[in-house]
């Protein structure tokens, strides 16, 4: 198992490592996100300060640990997933608990997205504030204040839809609806698997005709997000595994359609199961969030053509280190620890370093073993990282440096950053 | 090994458990961080808005997730780690990179400490600019925009010390504060491990001779951190490993004593190592930081007199989360997964239910496994969780609510949250 463990480790790394090519000048000067920021004009359009393509800082000029996405891979990533649902006649309602940007939000509706999916109600709050429309929670509110604030979204945002997965919570909900002078959107979660929703079957059925006789409420259909399946590793594992848990939901959404409800979405699926969901009869729409980003857990789960690497999408975003200590034999530290790339499992990848390990278990620091390397660090170097998981390291940062031919065009703020209330 | 863990971790959570009782109310408003903010007058004296005792909002009417520190357990920690090093001859000089918050380190300064630590430049750049004066940074900077701002900060605090740990560095370090019309206060920072700093020996006695003859720089002294021996298991292992790792430092210690330089300052160690830095011969002051909090990982490295459970400080610093699926026999969801814990390794604690593993895995929800429960909880009930590791947690957060019996007193901004650079 150890063994096991740790030639899949190796695979990785060396999957990361061929990611691009390494080019570490020096001496770098360090800009600061606000050095940057001052330095480049707003862009209205795209949310955040651009500067013109060739112009821009270094991206290895950047003060570090720096939060960075290649906008090639971004856009070709975005348009690749448009087109693969496309093909399988689904649309795509992308997740922005992924990137926390409404900037980032906005481009995926301009590529066709038909809405945005938030976790939290602070997420959804920030995503409307900051100009992004047709909202979907995908999670039920539960307390008195966020059930009202809830409702004052769905008066502010009239194509706000949100998740309900118990019958009192429906009658909450309507009521709020009502005080606040609307009739609500909403869609019941049933799950898949036993981590949230309401279970699939009779209850569901029931908690559906009850949203329907509800007057404060409107019945739009169905979630079914089966989170666990997303990692599976290998396609055929996964399609197996998503196909046969989504029989009881599937068997439910039929018996709304009979019962005559409204099953105008049945929306579900992720970056895992994006090219599988159509198999699912009656699928509208997949809640796709990784794919425009990835990460060292996505990479491993295997490809429909038998790869081992995920290589459906391109890793576009990387955190900027830099090497602090070079003093012992076969290791360097960098300045990205925990708290610049939370988890530690699956490690990160350094690009173009198949042969390193990278600990990001202390707070401060990264630690990196090595029997060999591809060149030899000095203090002060630059080492690009693909993260471990790309979800909880966008809510450490509050920019995300967009990166064209590795200089800046766009500095992204994290819209929601932290708001996980 | 499997049976080892598992049973380590339901010893753990029994720990945890017994914290305190648990007492949930229903319904709960869910008041956030902006309603409680507007709700209470600011208290400049400490920070932060601030409620008489006992008319403030009950915690258990916190929108969720929620960092709360309960203030009795803080302040006994606060004046148990002076007490200590008091008796022990040595003064604390507290790592803000657990807390980042100025108000917090102001009370460490008031309560006696002799400076405050940060990890970071831009960490101690918040701090200096909200109050906190003497400063020591305990990393290296290394691109000239940093060691330029160092000393900028420098200027602008006169007690800020640096620590620089190659010969490159500190003759950059020298001509910048030329520069900037300053002789800058440093310390070496010397290796214990293979982390970071030079190592101990003769290249370090070269640098400190050699910092002692630059015209822009100040020797002050040395600080050597073992950061790998706080969170060994066992008291005895714990004393036999750090007295082992910092032979070398103590002999580089006496030699820049011997060679005439500036040995004010031998500072190192944490809150794992507090009560056997004073067998170090020279040691002066300890950067002790989660002593305040405490966490899971820390309850479980063993007290001096024999106890499994580290119970020299209380456990202060809990997250809040709320019940979001009860439906599934022997699991519980809630609303606090890895953006609101990060780690997931050790598992959080659940405070007054010791046959719950805390799963934090997922990005948006915890999951609870249990085969017996204190209480039955209904959807939107509340639990209070013991953080797996208190720093990362805390940098997810911009706020902490100070609790006291059960009210929110003062709420305290992370002043330095996602400060990484």
């Amino acid at each position: 198992m150890q063994k096991h463990a740790s030639s899949r480790r190796a695979f990785l790394a060396a999957t990361a490592a061929g990611a691009a090519h390494v080019w570490i000048p020096r001496p770098v000067k360090g800009y600061s996100t606000a050095e940057v920021l001052a330095m480049t004009p707003l862009d209205s359009a795209r949310g955040g300060p651009v500067t013109p393509m060739g112009t821009g800082i270094s991206k290895w000029d950047l003060d570090t640990p720096a939060l960075c996405v290649d906008l090639d891979k971004f856009e070709a990533n975005l348009a690749n997933m448009q087109a693969a649902l496309k093909r399988n006649r689904l649309d795509s309602r992308p997740h922005a608990k992924t990137h926390k940007c409404a900037p980032i939000a906005k481009l995926q509706m301009a590529a066709g997205a038909i809405g945005i999916c938030t976790a939290k109600l602070s997420e959804a709050e920030a995503m409307i504030a900051n100009g992004v429309d047709q909202v979907c929670m995908t999670t039920a509110n539960l307390s008195p204040n966020k059930i009202r604030k809830a409702m004052a979204l769905r008066k502010k945002s009239p194509h706000f839809i949100q998740a309900v997965d118990w019958e009192q919570n429906a009658h909450d909900l309507s009521a709020a609806a009502k005080a606040a002078g609307v009739v609500a959107d909403v869609v019941i979660d049933v799950a898949v698997g036993t981590r949230s929703g309401i279970p699939a079957g009779e209850g569901a059925i029931a908690l559906a005709k009850l949203i329907d006789r509800l007057p404060g409420l409107k019945l739009r259909g169905m979630l079914s997000y089966d989170g666990g399946a997303q990692h599976i590793n290998t396609f055929a594992t996964r399609k197996q595994r998503t196909l046969k848990n989504i029989e009881d939901n599937v068997a439910t959404f039929e018996a709304l359609k009979k019962a005559g409800l409204n099953t105008g979405i049945f929306s579900g699926g992720g970056t895992g199961t994006y090219n599988l969901q159509h198999l699912v009869p009656g699928f509208t729409d997949v809640q796709v969030g990784s794919y425009i980003f990835m990460d060292m857990q996505y990479l491993a789960i295997g490809s429909e053509d038998g790869n081992p690497v995920y290589n459906d999408f391109a890793p576009s975003l990387t955190v900027l280190a830099t090497v602090v200590n070079n003093r012992f034999p076969g290791r360097l530290t960098t300045d990205a620890g925990a708290k610049a790339l939370t988890l530690n499992t699956p490690r990160a990848g350094v690009i173009g370093e198949p042969g390193m390990d990278y600990n990001a278990g202390s707070d401060e620091f990264g630690s990196i073993t090595f029997k060999e390397s591809a060149k030899t660090y000095r203090m002060g170097d630059r080492l690009e990282l693909i993260v471990p998981h790309c979800d909880p390291v966008v809510n450490l940062y509050d920019y995300i440096y967009g990166i064209r031919k590795d200089r800046v065009e766009v500095v992204w703020p994290v819209t929601a950053r932290g708001h996980s209330q």
